[in-house]
């Protein structure tokens, strides 16, 4: 089984993400439970922005990212909350992963059908829960399954306060819904493995 | 398999509700595919505002619907769309069905687990894949699987419109979409029941 | 100039609201920058399921809030965070303020022009700014002008935590924020009482 | 009086770009208000990705259009609707404008205050109330004032149909409204200029 990850902070490496410090927890459970992961900062790579899955030109760096997905089982879609919602590269990555809506299997599913979703948002404000909704909303529209309970997030309101790296703040309850979330997605993905999705035509 | 339909018009009976009316497609094709349907109308009820599942006073009608969600696979909520969102009854089952939040099973799993989640929408205006994500994430939170493309709406914007019993405008797309949401929360509970979510102690 | 603050907590008096007490601070605010206060819990009194901003039924009591929220200025609306959004009586509420879509003043203009909203959100865990938003949209677009900054709330996650009445955590961040957001609804409603919306007939 | 339109489009000119069409209907009624409106395509602009206002690098073409924000009045800012929500250039715009967020004039204000935003939306389905709310969300919270009505929108559900450009359908009610929103928006930014938020220090 394969997991891709896909970090959507705003930040290229090496600046720290507070979102990769969290991600790092499910990707951790996501392997002591047998899954291979995959995990790519969308930053250092140079996503265009379109609408289609297929290049939008020289040196568009989605299309080898859309073939890591097109071989996972799962993809967790990580991002920091801005203005309340999700990061405009999280934005990207969905109007790319949208492009695959006309893309279907040799059985005429799409191909996202008995791929899972999950999800892991940071903040340093309020937003976490709506970030998560719009994601799963967007990716349960283009085909994908969407775990039970399958998000971890961490902020620690009101107001604008510290980043995750720089707080111990309830850290474990991010921790602890992480590896539960990493659980149902792993627990999805096998139920989807073994009863597949009916062939389309 | 079971499937509980809860149709969160602000009509009461015997108004005519149009949400009813795409309802009604699905639940045909609900049991087409040998699904048992059960469809409530939630405004002929007396469901009280409240956080809680249990029982919030003399009259109650929730618990009588929790039981039918309780002992079903699939769950179709299905709402019309007011100021570009969910209704407020659709919102006071979401509150009601939140108050699972500490049940569980026998396995030590919470009781929403194993059971599908699929939406209608209609309305005269635009707005319903909005009401689509918000029920989505709400029931994610407390546990349902979010089928794939498990849902199926209808409004005609711009702009307030016609209503969906006064027109004609493309409600075959709304029945094949609808169709299709259905086959596809029935392969999800069918993937669960053969491969359920592991027990959790 | 008046402000009429409506208390969508869905729990009724005497039960302790967290939001009320949130909202006494902007109150008291208002009422120092000279603005008479009028505060009323909705679960105290009977407001009934609708798309109308006149009486449903016997005993509907919403004819008279709308009395009072002609006669003001300012609209406070307060909520509760629920499933990660507002609180069924908050769209109870929208839906009946929704009414006044096509009610209009001796110029020609909507009823709702002239007036400004702000906002006051309390949860036990992330989602107040996505309440807010959902608030404002859907005033917006009924009517009301927005004021800048025009909001406060308080939550302490990540995850479910602890009740505003039971934490110390970062209040006077709420306090501070809800002092600058009545500062900022009465600036608004006195630049529209000096400038209103001009006739539009 | 001074107007900046961000049209949030994800293609380049001289591709042809719906909201733009209808974004020119709005500049048009706000030229016949007597308001000075600059028009941006931020696709064709260099805006780099970032939570600053100022320079994120070389070449980042966002200080420039920065220098039009302050300089106007008005910002009307139009996005397309992908996947159910904003554009992520939508959302790129939101993020450095968020980064407004600790600039103050010479009275201590936020900059952004005295300033009132407007929207634009079109797609190819169903999601524009929820663009706008989502746009109005974000800038109320950096200071704008949000006017009453202050958007029109095209799309023509439900499911996947056509562009605007493509399409006849109910293009005079998009017309109508964005007239209206024109008007409503100026109608505040007059207000705002008689009566400016007052002093902060």
């Amino acid at each position: 089984m394969k997991a891709l990850v896909l970090n959507c902070t705003l930040k290229p490496s090496p600046q720290e993400s507070n979102t990769e410090a969290l991600v790092n927890i499910v990707i951790k459970e996501l392997e002591k439970l047998g899954v291979k992961t995959t995990l790519i900062r969308i930053a250092d790579r140079n996503v265009m922005t379109g609408t289609k899955s297929a290049s939008q030109g020289d040196g568009d760096g989605w299309p080898a990212i859309l073939e890591e997905l097109l071989s996972s089982n799962i993809l967790i879609l990580a991002s920091p909350t801005w203005v309340g919602t999700l990061s405009s590269i999280a934005m990207r990555v969905l109007e790319r992963i949208n492009g695959l809506y006309s893309a279907f299997d040799e059985h005429g599913r799409p191909v996202t059908y008995n791929k899972v979703a999950g999800f892991v948002v940071t903040g340093e404000e309020d937003g976490a829960r709506h970030v998560v909704t719009e994601m799963a909303g967007a990716l349960m529209d283009v085909g994908f399954t969407i775990a039970p309970q399958c998000y971890t997030y961490w902020n620690n309101g009101p107001g604008p306060g510290k980043a995750y790296l720089k707080s111990d703040f309830r850290k474990e309850w991010s921790s602890e819904t992480g590896k539960l979330a990493a659980a149902n997605v792993v627990a999805i993905a096998k139920a989807l493995k073994h009863t597949p999705m009916p062939p389309m035509k």
